[in-house]
């Protein structure tokens, strides 16, 4: 069985980068359960000081990140920025390394929001995350009046998601993305 | 009198870029009260969905704002992005637009901090604030040992506050960033 954490960087009811893992998590072929992580919202603001062993909901986030083989994350852009809940979540990943080669399809709702996708870019790339380039996709959600089964039932956005999902399969099953040479292959 | 409000990006009690505010604020000049505010660890996560009227914790932060002349903002960089305490902060005031064409000086506590300082100048601009380079600085605080009083002592990292403060106090008392034209002049 292989296990996706999704993750939205919206808190907002009706996201549509959650949405958009919906229909993913929904979407997800025999073997494959992908799980949408609901406690972003409950993490207190980072803080370096803080004794982690204190905080129950930073230690299950930092252990649903580690159980996972593979993330599909989904965030908005706000003011051309990574929303501050998905940062902060990825702050409190930080010292414990749990991205180090993780491979991670970076999905977004909006085609616009290319500030805040390359920034998170960065950002994952920093964290020596694996980004698999043909699980992350833009979809054109915003916009669309769509919810979660609106998604999963639209056949071209189904697809999308579809294929999305078996790339990632694809990396956890044989990792492309640890090879040190892959890209001369 | 010139009221200017101080925010730190980090929550850590020695982080150096909070260690450079308060430097800044005990070197502001007559005339000039420079505030570090205390409460960005007690924003709630950001969350459209929320009614602001019921968080008096982003309520005071949105007043301070509101309500300060100019804004100095030293903040760190996590794996290379904004902090996301930083950019909780700003999420809760894009709605309000407290920072339209206020002037504000970008301050970094560590001259690497390259990624986060062009993510958060993009962020900021976004918000059309007013940056006024010739306030924002990178002192190399890190790495110095020195606490604050240590700061202000330092002749020139004492300076070149001083001199960034001035640039900021001359930029609320003649706004060159609100005039169309400025560049070419």
């Amino acid at each position: 069985m292989i296990n996706i954490l999704a993750i939205s960087g919206s808190l907002r009811a009706a996201s549509t980068n959650t949405s958009l893992l919906r229909a993913a998590a929904e979407l997800a072929p025999a073997g494959v359960v992908i799980d949408l992580y609901e406690g972003l919202g409950q993490l207190p603001l980072f803080n370096p000081d803080f004794d982690v062993a204190m905080l129950p909901a930073v230690q299950t986030w930092q252990r649903a990140v580690a159980q996972a083989h593979a993330i599909v994350i989904a965030s908005p852009e706000y003011v051309h920025g990574v929303s501050g809940v998905m940062k902060n979540g990825l702050d409190w990943l930080v010292a414990c390394e749990e991205f180090v080669g993780k491979p991670v399809a970076l999905m977004n709702a909006s085609p616009r929001a290319s500030h805040a996708l390359a920034a998170l870019r960065e950002i994952l790339r920093t964290m020596s995350a694996s980004i698999v380039t043909q699980a992350s996709i833009a979809v054109p959600v915003q916009g669309s009046g769509l919810d979660w089964t609106g998604i999963a039932a639209h056949s071209e956005m189904a697809l999308a998601l579809r294929q999305a999902i078996a790339a990632l399969v694809r990396e956890v099953e044989a990792p492309v993305g640890s090879m040190p040479y892959s890209s001369a292959l």
